[in-house]
């Protein structure tokens, strides 16, 4: 019989093209005994596994019947316990809302030993592969990363600093929100602030919308756009290719209308 | 004679260990015809290009003779029209502090088609692989990325308004100014918060140190640490596996003297 090692290692799959995982990433899903991947995660990804891999769904999405975080970490153990080698392969990086904390502590209090494979956050990532430079030299100095999705209900109270702030401000899962935090924008009158919505950026299906503060609002209504979208807010928005055009067309619209 | 179509592809390298770079950024490494390469990025990388792909070192580092900002940008662009498939090579991801911005101005100005490949930051992978996770739920819910090396010599007017959140703050090249963002986090009494200092992140060399805001300059000075290092200050230190027992040696150190 086979010696069980169990280990478990975090693995960010990235922003949801396969290709951008990491090299390292595709090694630790080679090497897994069982591979347990978010809703998020690319499909394609799996294909790397070995024939015998146990690949197990544990997908959460807003609004969706979908495993809680504590069966994540109580599978997390039991497999490694079981099987030996798991591979949490987790949408971006595993530290960016992620949870992937509470994984590595749950992990921890059963003596199981771990590793973290860093990934290309959506956080990141989607701003640059729509050449929006998250910080530029004079114009952003920083840039904040919120989730939209607290605990509670109500917006991060770190998005009131942020507003007063230079940098690029990124919300994550904030797409539901999108009103809110552009409220707190308006209130600091940052009303012609350059915002963005990428949604499923980076794959076949992504979708771009560009704006400011006070027209975002319509015309991510006018084009339909729903989650999984992030939310971009700052000056660099405007070094956008299409960002001119799309500022004519709109003030076109209004003459108009 | 082969017609030479002019394209620029930025692609960041990842923190330092070659496995930490995307499939992507290998397929492009590739295919290049030309590669511009930073200081911070490994050599090993440049073994996955064509035989007689052109290899050039662009290194910038702090207080070193190196090409300017200016000069890579022409040489981007003359390499292109003369050789074609451009590949620019830059550490962690060309976004993040990167100048990557500018290189496509420039390249746009002349008419040059480009791309790019996100990387893996180390603002968000040296916490990573030290499993110190960036956000976790109810004790940090956002984290921003600053740099301690602005156009300005003093330190950025953002890192006044990231003291007073929640936010894990993350400072990128900001190592020789240590004391003065310390001094920033006591004015605001926030002497007990934790903080890590990592040099060579994810390399052989990697070190880290943790500590609290009152005693990190101490004890990196006695560690010897030195540039290149990111600066991590936030609660989420704690959870780092050996922060408790520094706490502790740490106490025992102030008792005994």
């Amino acid at each position: 019989m086979k010696e069980i090692k169990p280990f478990i290692t975090l693995v960010g799959a990235g922003p949801g093209d396969a290709e951008l995982i990491t090299l390292k990433g595709i090694k630790a899903i080679r090497e897994a005994d069982v591979i347990l991947y978010d809703a998020l995660v690319n499909d394609e990804l799996l294909e790397y596994a070995k024939p015998d891999c146990v690949k197990v769904y544990v997908g959460k999405r807003a609004e969706r019947l979908s495993t809680s975080q504590d069966e994540i970490n109580k599978l997390l153990v039991d497999y490694a316990m079981n099987y030996g080698y798991v591979v949490r392969l987790k949408g971006g990086d595993p530290f960016v809302f992620g949870r992937g904390g509470e994984e590595l502590d749950y992990a921890h209090a059963h003596n199981i030993e771990t590793a973290v494979v860093p990934g290309i956050s959506s956080s990141i990532s989607l701003t640059g592969l729509q050449q929006i430079p998250l910080t530029y030299r004079n114009i952003a100095e920083s840039f904040w990363v919120i989730t939209g999705s607290t605990s509670e209900t109500q917006l991060s109270n770190d998005l009131q600093l942020a507003v007063k702030s230079t940098a690029t401000v990124v919300v994550l899962m904030g797409f539901a929100k999108l009103s809110q935090i552009v409220a707190q924008y308006q209130q600091e009158g940052k009303n012609e602030l350059p915002i963005a919505v990428i949604q499923n950026g980076s794959t076949q299906e992504e979708r771009i919308v560009l704006g400011t503060v006070d027209t975002i609002v319509g015309q991510v209504q006018s084009a339909g756009i729903g989650a999984p979208a992030i939310i971009v807010l700052g000056e660099v928005v405007a070094k956008h290719r299409e960002f001119a055009q799309v500022m004519e067309s709109l003030k076109t619209t209004v003459l108009s209308s």
